[in-house]
């Protein structure tokens, strides 16, 4: 599927770090759209948009509520700036704790990467169990981004478990039951991307999911659980 | 071996809750001490000696900072009152979130149980890797508690490899790399007690170490890695 891609207009002070594009397909009427495969969900679950917004465009900051330790979020794309870049913006990189920068800068990526992965959680979010249908233009546009969709076959990218969309009702400040994982953590694309349980994703921590699965297998080892 | 056991006074506004008991041999020299089986480690490694009396005696509170989430650690046996006894010491418990609540009454214990994981740990402590040697009487102190003591030989208590005392010296605020853990996480007790690393101890969760193994191995199995 071909895409518009014009120019999205945006009041941000970090437009100069990365320009907005239209997400519709070319030639598509109306007005552009920088997330129209959202709009559905915007409509009947928004509180699950805005979770695959945040989640791909912005970088987490469970830990970083002090002013001295740094940003709560910021944009995944700003955190490429490298630290004179960043303090044109106000942003004093050297003032914060190195365990804070490291978390930070392992969350950057780049614009289209935080697009792509909007588009897969989304894929994702319509799949799970107990999730509502798209409707079709939104379903056609995402099956031309990832392949066919099957209703309720989403599943936990750690533990494997159906990830039914209920647990998104869950949420608690501060604890959803139910967050963004990544195949690799320090690799934030579409290809990379999945929906965990919290449990699973904390378990996960750092590791890659593959190396993550070697220790708990060397841990049922050692325990004599295999 | 017999103790002493004779009432220790303190200044606590708590001493009503639990008295104090001198953890010494019965008819031993000197004044009483209700730890002297951490005296050495006061001396060479005052970090290890006081987070070992910090684990067993207190309820951790690494989530309770700000003044509207509640106290940030209280004496475990404190937390066996109930709300309006807690009142009558300007612990108002009714005013705090239900999560921590839950964190802290979990956490609750009695005084004997803590002096006796106080006393399980130090117990570990020695026989970790590049720890310390116990002087004779603490050693035999130790042993006729929890049986004899093998040097190197404590391992973590969840993925089971070797624990080493170094890294004791690696603690930050808040992000220790050596934590105490529960093979059930909700009984504080001499048995149930062990040291793990963080990694490990997080990915337990609230999960008990049967309940965690019984999890990973599920995880396995459904990833297609058993």
């Amino acid at each position: 599927m071909e895409l518009c891609l014009k120019q999205i207009g945006s009041r941000s002070k970090y437009v100069k770090v990365a320009t907005r594009h239209c997400q519709l397909p070319k030639g598509h009427s109306g007005s552009c759209d920088e997330f129209p495969y959202l709009k559905h969900l915007q409509t009947v679950a928004s509180k699950v948009a805005n979770k695959v917004k945040r989640d791909s465009t912005m970088t987490t900051g469970a830990a970083w509520k002090s002013t001295d330790a740094g940003p709560n979020r910021i944009l995944r794309w700003v955190m490429l700036l490298n630290d004179e870049e960043l303090m044109s913006y106000g942003l004093n990189m050297q003032g914060l704790k190195p365990q804070v920068v490291a978390k930070l800068r392992e969350k950057a990526a780049t614009y289209d990467d935080c697009v792509n992965v909007a588009k897969k959680l989304t894929w994702y979010v319509y799949q799970m169990p107990l999730a509502p249908r798209p409707p079709n233009d939104i379903k056609e546009y995402l099956e031309s981004h990832f392949g066919e969709m099957q209703a309720g076959s989403t599943v936990c990218g750690v533990c494997r478990l159906p990830l039914s969309f209920e647990l998104f009702e869950q949420a608690k400040r501060g604890s959803a039951p139910i967050e963004t994982c990544h195949l690799d953590p320090r690799i934030h694309n579409a290809v990379n991307v999945r929906f965990a349980h919290r449990e699973c994703n904390i378990a996960q921590g750092d590791k890659s999911l593959e190396e993550f699965y070697s220790w708990i297998k060397g841990i049922l080892s050692r325990a004599g659980k295999l």
